[in-house]
């Protein structure tokens, strides 16, 4: 397999958290698409609007070339061809759970706090950094509010697909300057992933296209 | 079961539409959320948010009060308590690229089209009617590339979460006046959906908080 992706990109980093998880890290290829270079961004070329018509990543691309986009989905693909650690909960209603948390941020947040977006209300003369931190303060406390008090996970024992989906937004949250001791739910979840190497080594700053390190 | 809703929103038709599909319709309960009301809504009413902090519909309120968001987690939950029909593909391929259809729609299009989203563009002096079709227009093509050529439906032989999001979509890219000509796969398969009561019923004229024809 191959994984057409950006290191700093979240939806692409929720990918290598499944890869990892499912212990395929090793079989997939990691391919670079450079979503800073000049231009506009390599996503934009002709080649990876081949592989996406959204100019976006992530995209696997399988063995025998079918080419998969949209992160959730791949995640769904992954778990179904490949379904042992599980990335959802089996019984339905954790299940149905895990996919709210999941699609609070893939669908409530992350969409609203995208680079072409940001530059959009950029261009405009409006104030893109404030924009965001109340689009991710809301997405977060709405799914510290759906998640488990118990935990350790966001719903349940294992990790899952809404944990998949945390990592790279608590990251995006920090970044942003956000305030994240209001979340001890998602904080403790955030923790426990941090224990685990499929998290660790999905990490963006591990990435062959991360910069070096100052 | 209550579906808290509003007639014009899109995600809240999609979960009608997969109410419809299970023959769920009528033991469920349409609760109306007025998005437009004054003051900004209803959707953000103290008695909204906890139903939903994200603040938005649809809410899916089982009948021993546990509640759910998130259209897609909804019909997840409704295709695992009622399995038939199936709103997803059983072999892993067509699941996978049902998925990705429905989540260019869910997560790459609906989200930038939101009308607190159109707010805040017409707030800073843009054009949020030209921005809203591009982003539809962009999504719509990648959803056109990604659709089975032969049909009848977006992936396959029987309408699936594809489809139940694609005419929302395709609705609002009218009420958006773009033109859908160049799209003849997504032509076809909403053509496809509208032979089938579920999808007639869920249609935003038929529900109860529309207004009245004029």
């Amino acid at each position: 397999m191959k994984l057409y992706g950006y290191w700093r990109s979240s939806a692409t980093w929720r990918v290598r958290i499944g890869l990892g998880l499912k212990g395929l890290a090793a079989n997939c290829e990691i391919v670079p698409v450079d979503l800073r270079s000049a231009g506009g961004g390599e996503q934009r070329s002709e080649a990876h609007g081949a592989r996406n018509p959204m100019a976006q990543v992530p995209v696997l691309e399988l063995d025998d070339g079918r080419l998969l986009t949209q992160s959730l989905a791949i995640l769904a693909w992954l778990d179904a061809a490949h379904p042992s650690p599980p990335l959802w909960p089996a019984d339905p209603w954790p299940r149905a759970r895990a996919m709210e948390i999941a699609e609070i941020i893939n669908a409530g947040v992350q969409p609203l706090q995208n680079l072409s977006l940001l530059q959009h209300i950029k261009a405009l003369g409006g104030d893109p950094e404030g924009w965001s931190r109340e689009v991710i303060g809301r997405g977060l406390a709405a799914c510290e509010a759906k998640a488990d008090p118990t935990g350790p996970f966001l719903v349940g024992e294992e990790p899952s697909v809404a944990d998949i989906c945390l990592v790279p937004q608590m990251h995006n949250a920090r970044l942003f300057g956000l305030d994240l001791a209001a979340f001890p739910a998602l904080l403790r979840a955030e923790a426990a992933c941090a224990a685990l190497p499929a998290f660790l080594d999905a990490r963006p700053e591990r990435q062959p296209d991360a910069p070096a390190p100052h």
